[in-house]
């Protein structure tokens, strides 16, 4: 890619020459020069073309789209808001103060009187700035010094800067970062006042760009082939390098044309590539040589106007290179031939798909969906960043179990990874043999020289422990942090695991996360959670994502208006920067009709909020009026079901419904209380098509009726001794939600399987790959 | 917060009042007014005070301030530089070629005839551009029209725009978007033209705002309080609500007043709280009452000067409200009283700060290092996103065993959760009743029933199954997906386990990541990864993160280019957004002199790239010269230790050092073979206080090498069919490395202990909390 500068008349403009020519190239762009005026409607003066043939005009345009392309922290400062600010305000007033002046100067030496006084008062505005600063917006060289430096040296004709000391070392300051090669900076360099600072400091003469941090991204990193993306915005006549996939291979013209239809995965578009029979590599490109279809490619050539039906570019092929032929036949793969490359056809199922999960990223329907999972995951992270939020990895594997039994993967090392040591035996706990109350807590530290017991010594062993346990768990009441609890005689000895505790996969990371909340105040984690559910419906998987956020000093109206401004970001998002994919969700045979109607919708209007109680009510009302739902006996205190929960928002008020405050027996025991004892301070939020997508709630900060919670519960408070504590030592109100990853991206693209939505989906049975 | 709006002298500059006022109220900002002149050196006109006292001047740095406060799609377009890039090319248009003149104008009449030529050449290019566009830069409302609108009201009396019907339009439809309330506006809306187009074209008097987006972020979300961090930017006399954790609670002046210092974690920075007894809450904050340190707090008040000794700003609290008091003395917390909190006291070890993980976020220490944690994870992501990489969220939980035996977690449901359940016995493989194929294939899938066999039978089973197992993988060699590999009979039968498999935490997400590289070209992973080796060193985790990114169409080369220009971005983008916390790390007790300068120097050096071979022979050379080694033996084909790595880069090359083309016998099997057939295309990078931060490699593409390697390691094909299927259809060259998250944390912030860095570290008997 390269750009092209230009400038017309030269005459007139020249002091933003060497400007632009520096910022490009400290940008790391290649680009080339030309005089003369480009050929644009409203462009006039200096213009940057793009390699996408697109014009742009105006000097601080250019800068600032500049330090767009070289993104960190460079022409604009550090990246602060504050920095920016002030290289744009010295921008604007270089360009009000001097270069306008200037020009009109050009066209109209009547005006020098005025420009003269205009510029000196400038200079002492100027001269006054720089008496403590070495540059005029950061602590180092910005795009506000590139433009305003060679100014003062065209400015130095119409109004002499006098002795201005500061403004003279400035400007030798400055001015030493230019090329000497560029005639305008050398011309510029010459002036008397520049010279005599530099002469006077020469410290600055060997300034070079030290100063400037250089465009990191850009650097060493560059691809080899343009992206299919970038190629299509490319004016046509580029030479391009393009590598990917065959979609398809096709012979025309009696075996003297071939197309070769790649794709990159950088886009949905395809670029058709055609390759004539005297192109270097086209035999070996054939369809009975490459296999055709899913072969990989690389073709040079020209980007071409496409002779084709359809309107677009192509690229006419000087070589092909075969990469890698579609193999088949035997295992070895030395018989090429697509005939068994699983997506050799065309309209494949999404179960056929989601059995060949390794290549499924080919097709247009999973990576249309990878690229939109990426887009919302960089969403999240950068909304929550904007907002001040931290980032906080909560643990995968944990020993609290906050959600009750029987839902956890368990994650241990006593399974051996050899299948050859047959019978294996777990280690159990053994009754203590000398009753001292060390060797009880430890739980079976050296279980490995350990005999078994009979049943019936078993037995009271196991009696004896409880009785033990007991008195423990009494002791361990009056005490800050509790003994372990004792595993009774007989179980599995965790206490010889890997973690001397029986671990699990963390379904949740909200109780860890919560400890960050309670001291950094506002945090979030997105990370993999996990059910060990049996289930087998197309919402649920066994592994999957969870963004969390937690706020601190925050009730349940504020965690809710995060909730929804965060899902209206996510939906904006998606419609500003996947167009193309969501375009073709909505198109596709397992598309939407509507999609981005239905997320218009979501993102412009207020989600409506109601009471549990409020919804329960209108659910008997539509019973009443006729409704029949699978489940139509609509009681308070029932856990909603997803079909009422869909007909609230896709039927009763078209739009995304929060539903507040539950009934405390059907949600869990960290959710805050409400003040009528039935109720607690949680919120689901409902969305069409999904039904719940979030859910959150005010936690409970109140030591005393969070530890009766626990217990009400059936959870042991010491097992969540740690959580418990937090409400010790300085507690206060917080709140915060859970969103599912994988049911926002069904949300945004309308896929109805929440396994097409994720890489490698993990379900009962489900974890080949 | 709230911003100050001025404009001086304010007849002068009118038309920029409109359009600001908009701006301020779209990007949810709540600001007043001030009419003249602001007291700042450089800005004059129209000036923004901000909350923190700053001045920003000139119109357009103010419309880009504003985007950047309401940050996603809002003024300047949906976000994409293209857009932005226009809506900066028709503000500087806007600036040059209608408010210089304008301004110009009123100060010198003179200028009449000129301004009205130049003026009404612009209106021109405007029409003809407005020909085919309803707005100045996109398909709604954007900064460039906010300004141009009143802007062309005011040239409306220098320059009538006559019958020019594009422009009239634009012009109606624009002054539309301002409320009628607005008096500058009003006075627009009832110039002739605009009133004409606005009566001839019913339907854009009403267009109001929906053409814009809303400032997603800021519409419902607020927080009560004023971050810690905002307000030490605030002016003195502003009046603030502040909330967080005490640090300290000292009384002082005969009991008179209480000094309390917040800290909220938003920044480093406490704020100190002086609360006079007169001040609501005053007794139920004192140290007796709260518990003093750790106690939350809300304290309102006002900012001013800080009396003490340091410079700065205190809060003169008008009232103090005790949130939540330190309890101890008994487990339900009803003594208060700050004696059992576990960091009441000051300079704790670090050991105690981890045994007390739920709580150390409320030190300097560890909250310095999440906050860097997290912005390196943001780092992470930025960088990935705008190289145009897609994050690939691969499998935590997975089948396949790549890094051999031993190391990986089993995750498994066959361990009930139920303590009670004794001497619980696994499912085992039992021999088939019947010798068919379909049974023996399917792995036992109704154990449940089995029963146990005698010893004898069992081996004359396991050998029956082995010659089967034989034949069978003789079958599959020569199909297309091999079936599964039978498991011994007596061992335990994982087909009756979730995932009717043995199945592990991930140990890397590499091999499932190049599926996905190997067809959207360029992708990343950032997850969790899982180790299950007994090491107790402070540079091993059990759960760790790692950044993986895979990149199509690479070599070894392009691969450390990337991570060279990734570690180097991540450095700097701590250097510039984590100047407060580099700081306490170099300057603490636990931290390390000279730490930004070694962060410095890693930046802006390029690494030192050299072979392995060339290594071994530097530190012969140096042994040779009298270097002691704890391993001074060194030969070709060793595995280096940390000692030499770190010997490598911190005495040899004094930065960071890339060690290339290792022996194939030292590394795994995916890596590419080297042409000498002895080494491979791999290279760890070494960095000073870590040793190795990055390993990565090209891969083997060449499915025959790859099979053949796979075996040579002893792994066996069939268990990754689909990684190898990859060589089959459409091979391509590729490249990647890992980078350990924390390890980089480590190097960021100086800390010795990866323990240190992570939330809730995890290691052999480590996963309390």
């Amino acid at each position: 890619m390269s750009y092209t500068l230009s400038i017309s008349p030269p005459s007139l403009s020249s002091p933003l020459l060497p400007c632009l020519r520096l910022a490009l190239s400290l940008s790391g762009v290649s680009f080339s020069e030309q005089e003369g005026e480009v050929k644009h409607p409203t462009v006039t003066g200096v213009a940057l073309t793009c390699p996408d043939g697109t014009v742009l005009g105006q000097a601080t345009a250019i800068l600032r789209f500049l330090s767009s392309l070289a993104p960190y922290a460079n022409l604009y400062g550090p990246g602060d808001s504050f920095s920016s600010s002030q290289v744009d305000q010295w921008l604007s007033t270089a360009v009000s103060s001097l270069l306008v002046p200037l020009t009109a100067l050009k066209s109209d030496a009547a005006l020098a009187p005025r420009v003269k006084k205009d510029v000196e008062q400038f200079y002492g505005v100027l001269d006054a700035h720089l008496a403590t600063r070495t540059y005029l917006a950061c602590e180092y060289l910005t795009a506000a010094d590139l433009l305003l430096g060679p100014l003062l040296t065209a400015a130095a004709e119409a109004a002499p800067p006098g002795d201005r000391v500061n403004l003279s070392r400035y400007h030798a300051t400055v001015l030493a970062a230019f090329p000497s090669s560029d005639p305008s900076a050398a011309a510029a360099a010459s002036t008397p006042a520049a010279a005599a600072a530099a002469a006077a400091k020469p410290g600055h003469s060997g300034l070079s760009l030290s100063g400037v941090p250089p465009p990191v991204t850009t650097q060493l990193f560059k691809r080899e082939r343009t992206r299919i993306k970038e190629l299509l915005s490319l004016p046509a006549g580029s030479a391009v390098t393009v590598s990917g996939w065959a979609r398809t291979v096709r012979s025309a013209d009696a075996g003297k044309l071939l197309f070769v239809e790649l794709n990159d995965g950088s886009c949905a578009a395809c670029v058709q590539c055609v390759v004539d029979k005297d192109a270097p590599g086209f035999d070996a490109a054939k369809p009975a040589k490459s296999g055709g279809t899913g072969a990989s490619f690389t073709v040079k050539g020209t980007l071409v106007e496409s002779q084709g039906k359809g309107q677009g570019l192509e690229v006419k092929a000087s070589s092909v290179k075969l990469l890698g032929a579609v193999m088949g036949g035997n295992a070895e793969g030395t018989v090429p031939g697509g005939a068994l490359y699983p997506l050799a056809k065309k309209g494949h199922s999404l179960e056929h798909l989601r059995e060949n999960a390794h290549l499924r990223a080919r097709t247009k329907l999973h990576a249309a969906a990878m690229r939109i999972r990426h887009a919302m995951a960089f969403a999240t992270h950068k909304f929550f960043n904007d907002q001040g939020f931290l980032y906080i990895h909560t643990p995968i594997v944990t020993c609290a179990d906050c959600e009750g039994a029987g839902e956890q993967f368990a994650v241990t090392t006593l399974l051996t990874t050899d299948p050859h040591k047959l019978d294996l035996k777990l280690p159990t706990v053994l009754a203590p043999e000398v009753p001292k109350e060390e060797e009880a807590a430890a739980g079976g530290e050296e279980g490995g020289e350990k005999k078994e017991l009979s049943t019936k010594a078993k037995k009271k062993a196991a009696k004896k422990a409880a009785s033990e346990a007991k008195r423990a768990a009494a002791a361990a009441a009056t005490k800050m942090r509790p003994d372990p609890v004792p595993q009774p005689v007989g179980s599995v000895d965790y206490g010889l695991d890997f973690f001397q505790k029986r671990a699990n996969l963390t379904v949740s990371g909200q109780l860890n996360v919560e400890t960050h909340a309670c001291a950094l105040s506002d945090v979030y984690t997105f990370g993999p959670t996990f059910r060990a559910e049996n289930s087998h419906t197309t919402r649920h998987l066994a592994e999957f994502w969870m963004i969390e956020p937690e706020v601190a000093f925050a009730d349940l109206e504020m965690d809710i208006d995060l909730a929804e401004d965060f899902i209206k970001y996510c939906v904006k998002y998606a419609l500003e920067t996947c167009a193309e994919d969501l375009e073709f969700f909505e198109t596709s045979e397992f598309g939407e009709k509507g999609l981005r109607d239905r997320l218009r919708n979501v993102s412009e209007n207020p989600f409506k909020r109601l009471n549990y109680t409020e919804g329960i009510e209108i659910l008997q009302q539509h019973v009443k009026d006729g409704k029949v739902f699978e489940e139509s006996n609509i009681v308070w205190g029932m856990d909603l079901g997803s079909e009422h929960e869909r007909y609230l928002c896709e039927v009763v008020f078209k739009k995304p419904v929060v539903l507040m405050n539950y009934p405390k027996e059907i949600k869990s025991f960290y959710m805050k209380l409400n003040e009528d004892n039935k109720t607690v301070a949680a919120a689901d939020i409902l969305v069409p098509k999904i039904g719940e997508l979030v859910g959150g709630s005010a936690r409970e900060e109140r030591f005393d009726v969070l530890r009766e919670r626990c217990i009400e519960c059936g959870l042991e408070p010491d097992a969540v001794w740690w959580y418990l504590e937090l409400r010790k030592f300085g507690t206060i109100k917080h709140a915060g939600f859970g969103l599912g990853f994988e049911r926002l991206i069904l949300f945004i693209t309308g896929l109805e399987n929440i396994k097409d939505v994720i890489p490698f989906p993990r379900a009962p049975g489900l974890a080949e790959f």
